[in-house]
């Protein structure tokens, strides 16, 4: 009953794929970030404006203007990491830590502003062959685990596999089995400054993994549980005198 | 190069299929826990003195005496937990919550101290095939994982899937997968009070897992992890007037 | 935007102090849970339902139809712990290990209840004095934390200090410290089952904290994070097999 | 009994304050480094060898070699976080994420490689006054905890107060509170990589924290807890086709 704003969400896509690549553009002609962006739409309805950028937007669709009016980020990149801009990078992650949400998807374990966040490799282990993924829940009260089956079955994914070079998560939502035997860590929060981020491997250029009902609702679970109606405000340094808990001072640029 | 004294670890079994089922004595002619103290003691060498103790000992193998001078125990059990006394239970939760490490393996998830230390159900999917299990370290710097391969490759295992009802744990070290698909957290690590948990779960009465190499690096490790050096000492309130951080009061009964 | 059905919560209370305390009547003349209730309908509207029992209710206030319809339980008590009933103490686990949302407060941390759901002995460090508690947060992304000022001041208090013998928590969201120098995590977060719990300490038959639009604000935003929309069900070991991850088999009360 | 091998810690100090401010090289006439490598001598004796570098030795005293023959470091900086090479920045990362323990010391929160390690902004609350320190264990079955009083008293220091904007730690072992009411996580540990990291707030230029043996006692053990004796080796992105989990290929620069 309660209203809230609004959550404005921003999909973002590599959009490489989809210009380079005859079996993306079969499965995904509405590009990969137009589907789960519209997948986000049919679930959220009212509760959410969606809208798309990809890396060939001016300012590589990640102006500061952009992303101020941003509550939650999805990230899809692949290829072209090493394109984004490192000003880029620094803005979102700034965005992050200052309390928008991040969700980066898939390959996106590799884009740069993941790996800054992490402070890891982010690397895994992978074959791009045909496994059926199967995605358990490990959470079972967490709100993105929420109307998701389980296990959830994607009948054709690369592996993505252990160990996983991130930080111990916040909270491990889901773990994945591949039929080769290699399991995943596959959804993963994390809080990071003031911000929310919510990491989910499933999801790949040569796959129709984001036209499944389940992985759109785990899409859309995460999107709400990212979001935070908070002004953008960065932690900083403060010096408090004694018994000055509410008035900090600005640092000056100085420790003493 | 530091001496320290030797941890005085029991392998607690509760005996039943060594005496019941012709396969398990095939498997374990030693017995289950005969079997995995003998690993302990090839690996733990003069760092340990391991002994081993039944559910058809006097007192339950569970005697007051006996878990005082008991840095470690490891607990097998699995047909029989309802036969163990509630005066064993209460004795071996307030041991482990007084600083001794607990070790519950496999199916001694449903044994009575587990179930009373979690406050969960402790339940978990199940099912008696043939799967081939496969642990993953998912917690590469975890003195539990060190010299363990990646993966522990089990040929033939009953499948535990999840979910696996126990509080998140502290560290998560291990995730199996199974070749039917289920996913396992399979060693997990819980402070309890002033005691350290380890519950790993490969190992069964059908299976030779107690007499792998790898599974007996596991448990190795996992008793130099959980012991502590410490003189029992349970938890309990204390009050202190202001300034008296040394000085606990003994609480006398009675809330103010 | 989403209109959810409103939440049903009920305030439990042990009303002890409230009809022999001259103080406390004095500070709370609508009893405690009363004024904790009032404090979530003034703040929750028709987000909630709220209804409020006691320990000399019938079945003490938490029969199983009562907690069937209940999604969030809060619970004070202090003086009468060993006055509730096994029974009830089973049920009240029993439904928050189903989904119920449980948030002990204050001398609840030595309510039966909480103790079987933590497994430890729940002990912590104590004066009856007249403390000033600041409430920092260290999770500033926690929607508890929301709207919280920070710190959140209480001019006299109960010192509660550590070591809280507790598990560590899925999460920590506040932290103590008291003008004796004591500190003490007061706001925690743990899921058990089903069930989402959070304990936070601050509130006292002696002072007027739960009159303080601060204290009500975190209440009314943990009623809010601890709710689940969620038939009740236990989690129950299942039997699957190979392929049949959707028709769990019953268990039929033995292990094979 | 086990007979390892001597730990080769490196403790690396920043060497500004000694040069420059006349109380600093009172309270240390040694140097920091210098004491802190002698308090560690004191206590590890055999089981250590423990040597200095600074930012003023040949490559900042972070050269490839001494890295790679190092197994913990433990890193005092303050004023001249600026003056330490990206460079060096980097090695240091990589040395970590490789197995390297680190011990991040008070100021160097804001040192440009934890920074880079936690990927948040490290900033936290702070007065340089004279506060009473009290370090409280929160995790006693910690390994850095043992043998540390409860309180840990520090009679005076410089306030740092929460929120301290890094992850959620692995494990919370200390919480501090100081006189004018403020609490700081002090003693937090985090795995990044194969490396484990300690980050420990008291100590000060300006105050003999250093010197206290319980002091000395923390970070003794937080060095025997950071040590791992593991060939350096980065985590890495490798391919492994069906079946093949021992046998990684090497990635070759392009993902498929």
């Amino acid at each position: 009953m309660t209203t809230k704003r609004p959550m404005r969400v921003l999909v973002w896509g590599e959009n490489h794929h989809e210009k380079h690549d005859e079996l993306t553009r079969q499965i995904y002609p509405d590009t990969m970030h137009g589907t789960i962006a519209a997948g986000l739409r049919d679930l959220l309805g009212a509760d959410a404006v969606v809208e798309t950028a990809a890396l060939d937007d001016p300012e590589q669709g990640l102006g500061e203007e952009q992303l101020a009016e941003t509550d939650v980020l999805l990230w899809w990149g692949h290829l072209r990491h090493d394109a984004v801009d490192d000003d880029a990078v620094e803005r979102v992650q700034r965005h992050v830590l200052g309390g928008m949400g991040f969700i980066p998807l898939h390959s996106a374990h590799f884009s740069k502003v993941f790996i800054r966040l992490m402070g890891t490799t982010c690397s895994l282990r992978w074959r791009q062959g045909v496994d059926r993924e199967l995605v358990w829940t490990v959470s079972p009260t967490h709100p993105i685990a929420q109307g998701v089956p389980h296990p959830l079955i994607i009948p054709a994914q690369e592996m993505y596999g252990e160990y996983f070079d991130v930080p111990a998560p916040d909270e491990l939502v889901f773990v994945s089995s591949f039929s080769g035997g290699e399991v995943f860590r596959s959804g993963l929060t994390f809080s990071r400054g003031h911000g929310r981020i919510f990491y989910f491997s499933p999801g790949d250029q040569d796959y129709p993994v984001y036209h499944q009902p389940e992985i759109k609702r785990v899409l859309a679970n995460a999107v709400a549980w990212a979001f935070q109606d908070r002004p953008r405000t960065q932690p900083r340094i403060t010096m408090h005198r004694e018994g000055e808990f509410d008035t900090p001072r600005e640092w000056d640029g100085t420790l003493q």
